[in-house]
């Protein structure tokens, strides 16, 4: 899902009515939270009641409860189509109530909100990091702090003052390092990757942690690929197996894909999010 | 669910404050990509990032996978009740990636965007169009456009296009017919009319693509409707029949509705979108 | 969920580039309508046909059918995160078609919009209520008004009035006493106090209908709470009891809440919204 640099999904409009001053500013949404609580309208109301301008997109709510690779994976695949100065916040965040830090990220071209838990990790990975600032104690935190629900008093506060021009540097202190996922996402030991499946789209295709330059070392045509219990073969395309078959490829995002020609990996292959998935030499 | 000529919801506002020139482009989108996958989001932040003060409104996102019949009732169910020159964008594409074109179907009072395999033609039916482009080339798509996300690629930015003013003609050759879907939904043979259910709405309601005047051969008090097996007798209400029991009827759309009085015709009838309906002389 | 009064959610931008002038209407949406079907898209349509600058926030529409004491909860929970001036429309509404009222509630913050049957009577009890008004017979209703879609026809238009600066004063006659369900909701007996279950969050916690003040009567330390056939324990956190097992506390909006410690009550248990629960000295 993820952007091919080539593109450009935040061209210029051709039409000289929309002034550059007039962009409002952007915030999006990614958590765990669902649909059916009032948890997300909450943490709208507190943005728009502090940046009114603000326009709001939901990427998704329906990030499995507190799956930190699949947020990172899916805000990854998110923000590359979003304009330049675009705030994304992501909010999965089992560690809520303890002492993991809160931040903002600040790349060249948008800034990303959340826990330090590995949630923002994947979506900046690709990108020019400026800066990491520590905003576990900034002054625009509703006060008092709740003790589970930071979407709401933290990150929420944060992606307004960002809204309206505050720059990250003025929201706490900058850091050295953030919780990385890639690491533990990906491993090799004597000639095979270990991974995980990262994501399930709602056709059923699997998305895994591997990348394309994961698998430079071996020969692409010779791979075994196994998961839940299947070894499934590599191709180049769907098609390069009979219809209701599985298959491992390379997909759009440059990551190993496990789908069924014409059907559901997830359902086939018994499945989930966060199941691991090994590749060796054929 | 269809709008009865006599109303108008996009009446001017009684409030002076308004001005004409402050309304800002308003972009409906209708699709089968469900909210669990980034994909909505992502075609958001395409038409965000090019036009940036459009406003868009969500339709549904629970079409029935590639249901293309299904999907454009709820866009002709929804599309009366936007104002004047609303974009509407539909994306139930089981044909994205093979020969088949994209559309912007220019009415009196708004534009559908959309693949040309009947998404649009429900919709368009009742209004008179004024164009027909083919905007399958158009020079505001992404490239390179993948095989798989023309709502991200194609359909998106034509949205954002429109929004910023530009008009159709300007995006394709215009184009003498598109897909229609209406000959394919009711079919007439020696006193029968066939017809399918087009959606079944979250009370187990189903509406199908059998009109008011596909009837007007028949007197009303005398149809025979066989629907999954089942005969359900013709009513004006619902309170025809007893609680519980199955009833055909038209409803405010004037399209034959099968319900249960106080119950989920869906269920009791074990049918789904799709089934096929079948109305004869009782 | 609710907003302990030291919080300020609305508190004024830090940025002086958000004029106060500049401010958009906001209007939120809570109803049982859910996302399957075009009905929230629809209504969105009236409001931004008339309201054009508005901006509309959806709190939920997963509100269980026709369940008015959970969407009464769910709007207290949400509203007072909104800013000064919100817009708030419920619409659960079984009585739709009949008799009942439709209304204005103007409180010194906000206005909420709903029919008459309690759903607006929680969010308003904390609140210094100005005026209540009757607007089941204004003006700016969509004619003809339809038996079944006043979500449609009666609130989004008067939701769209408000927006555009009309003053509840305007729309209908101002009366004395609305629909209240706080009564029907807790009731004591020869010192038992009865009340319900009003949410199940997604994580499976259970909110009921007993607040701390129904509770002074007690020495919290000796209470026993009966549900679904099980007595819980009554503790000051979850971690009162061992992981797994079932615990009642005091949330964080002051209400008895029943919960597992790292699980789920409503699976446990049971137990589903409008569920009864008892309260009485150990």
């Amino acid at each position: 899902m993820a952007a091919p640099r080539s593109r450009r999904p935040d061209a210029a409009p051709r039409s000289s009515a929309v002034a550059a001053g007039a962009r409002p500013p952007l915030v999006t949404l990614t958590t765990d939270f669902g649909t059916h609580d009032p948890f997300v309208g909450i943490m709208k109301g507190v943005i728009l009641g502090r940046a009114p301008l603000a326009r709001i997109v939901d990427v998704t709510h329906e990030v499995p409860p507190q799956a930190i690779a699949a947020g990172a994976h899916v805000l990854r695949s998110a923000a590359p189509w979003f304009p330049h100065g675009t705030i994304h916040v992501a909010v999965v965040d089992p560690g809520v109530g303890t002492r993991r830090r809160a931040l903002v990220v600040e790349t060249v071209d948008a800034c990303f909100v959340g826990p330090d838990n590995g949630i923002l990790s994947l979506a900046v990975e690709a990108r020019a990091v400026r800066r990491i600032v520590d905003v576990s104690r900034a002054r625009v935190r509703l006060t008092p702090v709740s003790r589970t629900f930071h979407g709401r008093d933290v990150f929420a506060p944060i992606a307004a003052a960002l809204a309206n021009g505050v720059r990250p540097v003025e929201l706490g202190p900058s850091v050295r390092s953030m919780v990385r996922l890639r690491s533990r996402e990906v491993r090799r030991s004597s000639g095979t990757i270990h991974g995980r499946v990262l994501w399930a789209d709602h056709f059923g295709n699997l998305t895994t942690s591997i990348a394309r330059r994961d698998l430079a070392a071996f020969r692409h045509r010779h791979l075994s690929i196994t998961i839940g219990g299947h070894v499934v073969p590599f191709r180049s395309t769907y098609a390069g197996v009979p219809v209701g078959t599985s298959v491992a490829l390379l997909n759009s995002a440059d990551l190993l894909e496990i789908a069924v020609n014409g059907g559901s990996a997830a359902a086939r292959l018994g499945v989930r999010i966060g199941a691991p998935v090994r590749v060796s030499r054929a």
